[in-house]
């Protein structure tokens, strides 16, 4: 079902109420982590207390969520294997000099960031010719971002994380594909859960779509999906997150309420500068969340610094 | 100058002290990995006190230290721009329907694992066949690693790391190429700066090497090196150090102490299942480390979990 | 439907009976292409009357016949592009000096070798441990075949062609899947069509199959597909043919005859040194053979000679 | 040494004057191959008597021209080795059956199309933000040339090619970089060599100077180089050249004699629709004319069908 056009007159209107452009500057290249601040790190920190780290990434491999067309999964190929130093055939640099019993392997991954668990850049996504801040769109040319590129945020993602399992508390296995996750489940499931988010904090929905999905994933990377509805941005906006990730391919609910394709991305990342995660496993995190009555947690989920990227790779950590 | 062949006799004597083969049972895939227990997680975690999180990553694009041959620089590719999206030839996927306003930009990147800031994995260094735990080398064959791939440690790598600053306590820029690092120099850095590393630590070893080399690399990712000598290897698997990390290519002193290729590696990754972290850009975290009289920090060095992959590119976080 | 076991018995008679090893020397790189004499290529070139040459190629983009799994489509990536230039944000590099109005486009592929029209290099298919000629396998290995890489064949491919309509003279658009094509089909095509072939030349079959799938391909690369029977292997040897071609993805009858994967495959290429193409798009080529009665023609079809490669993407053109 | 600013005057002189916009009509898309007439296909054909087949490519792989930086060179992958399969750990397809003592290779490049022999595309250079035939040059965008790409001269390069051994006739191994070849030199030696070139005709020109580089490259792929003059342009375009090709990296002199970057192919490419040839490794070829006595041949050199894509590697066969 091909989208309507969007509905413009509420879209405009929630960028005008939740632009940050030159909130910390005209420069300013890094967007909502300007939340974090050293006391919500060190605040994040203490929150470890059973010394359990879990991740929240799926492998990178032929197993994922890709079927071709716009992504395809991760490739990763060798360049020097165990089978060749058995079989007699590695071929080691001459400076390694004679090399007895050693062998070696090594290997490249060709990787589309996006593929998988991620990070989305504030290169990703423009709007009228504008990204991040207002900068021209421009800036985001065939060599990759020379404003508000990956590397930006080389420092960033130590924060507080908080799971919001909206699965559970409607108590369903997953979301269904088009319901908009509202206002009003955020702050039921937070209060059922016994938690608040707040400034500099990250914010992670469990939908329960990449479960049901897991190793049939059908149409899971690009089709309609449970997310977030529009009507979250002012919420997230006022309480100053600093990052939302959830467990779907897009985070916001497809198709769109408002017609149009993405508008929660539109006022998210070229309006906001707010980081999206996407396609982040939280079923072993939400397993511990349930088992020890705690859905808050260090979250650690630093981006590879690939200078100009438009998103990143991530395996993303919570730390009980 | 090329390596004389190993001193096989102190090197097969070296395997024999460090050994851990078994340690943790037959099937065992981390290593030592094994000795971040619970409690340390959360102690390193109580490390953290001024909320400053500090990345010891290089950038990964054609800056990077890679001169071609053996490894080249990772190469960001666009798929989709700004650009594209300025100059109104923007493509979008059928199923995203009529787009307005909406441009993206997206990107893959060609990655070689071990090209800059990385971990090795337990499929990166093979002896006489064999690869950690005594498991068969041609279980790294052209699909990867089926048996310790770096995905093995999807949740590993939040700890307590420690700062060496060697080439400080030396008072020098860089130690030079070939200085072999012995249990001395770490002991007595380690009392001057006044703490000490144990069961469960990081160990990060500063030569200052990379930020001589900074920008104009030569033979920096390949050459003669400042780095570990094998005599602390045993230092290293009596403390049940679970890492160890340095700012040079190889972490090991190259050419060799023993006259063969890399004597350190074969210790350490086959025999000890040690994880070893290469080409760290220590200097901001050193700075840091000496401003505030502080060596010891949190640090979150996450893999990307590449499914029987030999290593993984990092982005190290050290957490004041 | 998985395969049974392979008549190894009958396998190993054919492999007897048509083997090419030592035929050549012990150090033979080419196989059956030694076949192809000066003789031959003059001859071929004669054939040329009307000065019309048409490709056999499939495009190699996005619309590819792989569906993902274990190959996929070749992907163009751009280094540059006239949308940065026209954005005014091209980089060019600092040598290039001040351009003024230049602008320039730049790309690199990520070129799966046999995912779309294609050779079948020497390297491609093993038995029992052995390679071409009788080398061991292992002699391809991570970095590629040391003996009988693609390049080998470097100044190849310019030869007489012949296509054999299989399909037309059966009168159906296309043969169905798991028909095996015998001698009798090729002999009665051949006759019907007033032609032969004979030593160094090209055979090329006709199934249909490719043009029936087109743009729908379903498990067209993979699949169940009508093909050359095993039967044709003694057939093909004692005319000394140098290559043989087809528009399935395999080749040969899939599933097949003998019960075991691709028993055609272990005979032609480590035993008898065949060249085999793959995926070849013969529609219109086959139009202008039914519209002008020959078919027969100069064939010119270079590999890449990619160092090591076990196989080559190919654009073969009829010349006629 | 920076390039100075283009002689603009000049160099716009040239476009008026050499310029093929609408030439063959608004919609053409393959230039100057409009030159190459079924008769001259034909006569082209007519020159095999030997029966031998040469190649004009340099291999593809780590040997190549590229010493990192702008492009690298190819770059090719195992996915599947011999070594696995010897060494008993090849995984092969579920539907591929038991598979006995099959085994298979395959591999995947990654090909900068211009980092060695190759086809510049009508989409490799613009010109004031247009492109071939005065199409808007936003036309090329991250997804490729939608006009004019490499796939459109899919049926193309079957043709009379005429070597001129410029080098040969000026008694040097090799022409000096930024040595400019004149029409006097192309006549002069043309002359000597005793043949002609018109319409429709490859000409090859041999500097001489990837011979004197191979192997020990230095700045082979993108410093000085001795080639064509501008003042050629004129004499190519009334000859009704159909393509142009030499040994060097850049076929044009280097550095220009217009004080800008590649007038030559700002001349060519975007007004004239001329395809252009470079890094042609020719040898082989030039020996042969120099002991047959013959300079004219036919040539086969089909591009790579890549959709969209500016350039194309080649393996480009004389045939004589």
């Amino acid at each position: 079902m091909p989208d309507a056009r969007p509905d413009l007159e509420r879209l405009r209107s929630l960028i005008d109420e939740c632009s940050n452009w030159d909130r910390w500057g005209p420069d300013d290249q890094v967007g909502t982590l300007n939340h974090v601040t050293a006391e919500a790190v060190a605040g994040a920190a203490a929150l470890v207390r059973d010394g359990v780290s879990i991740s929240m990434a799926l492998d990178l491999g032929p197993s994922g969520p890709q079927q071709g067309g716009f992504r395809v999964n991760p490739v990763n190929l060798m360049r020097e294997t165990g089978a060749d130093h058995v079989g007699g055939v590695q071929r080691l640099p001459p400076d390694w000099g004679p090399t007895g019993g050693l062998g070696v392997g090594d290997d490249v991954v060709i990787l589309p960031h996006q593929a998988a668990t991620q990070w989305d850049g504030l290169g990703h996504v423009f709007w009228e010719g504008r990204m991040w801040n207002g900068k021209p769109a421009a800036r985001v040319g065939a060599h990759g971002a020379t404003y508000a590129g990956i590397e930006q945020w080389r420092h960033q993602f130590v924060m507080r994380g908080v799971l919001v399992d909206v699965a559970a508390h409607h108590g369903v296995a997953a979301l269904e594909p088009g319901y908009p996750i509202g206002v009003d489940d955020l702050e039921a499931t937070l209060e059922a859960q016994g938690c608040d988010v707040g400034t500099g904090d990250a914010l992670i929905v469990r939908t329960g779509m990449l479960e049901e999905r897991r190793g049939d994933w059908g149409d899971y990377a690009g089709g309609p999906a449970p997310g977030l509805s529009v009507d979250t941005l002012p919420w997230i906006h006022e309480r100053r997150l600093a990052a939302v990730a959830s467990d779907t391919w897009g985070l916001e609910v497809r198709p769109s309420e408002l017609g149009g394709a993405f508008p929660f991305h539109v006022v998210a990342i070229p309006h906001m500068g707010l980081a999206l995660g996407e396609i982040w496993d939280v079923a072993a995190v939400a397993g511990y969340c349930h088992r020890s009555g705690r859905f808050e947690f260090l979250l650690v989920a630093p981006v590879l610094p690939v200078v100009g990227a438009a998103g990143s790779a991530v395996n993303p950590l919570a730390v009980f």
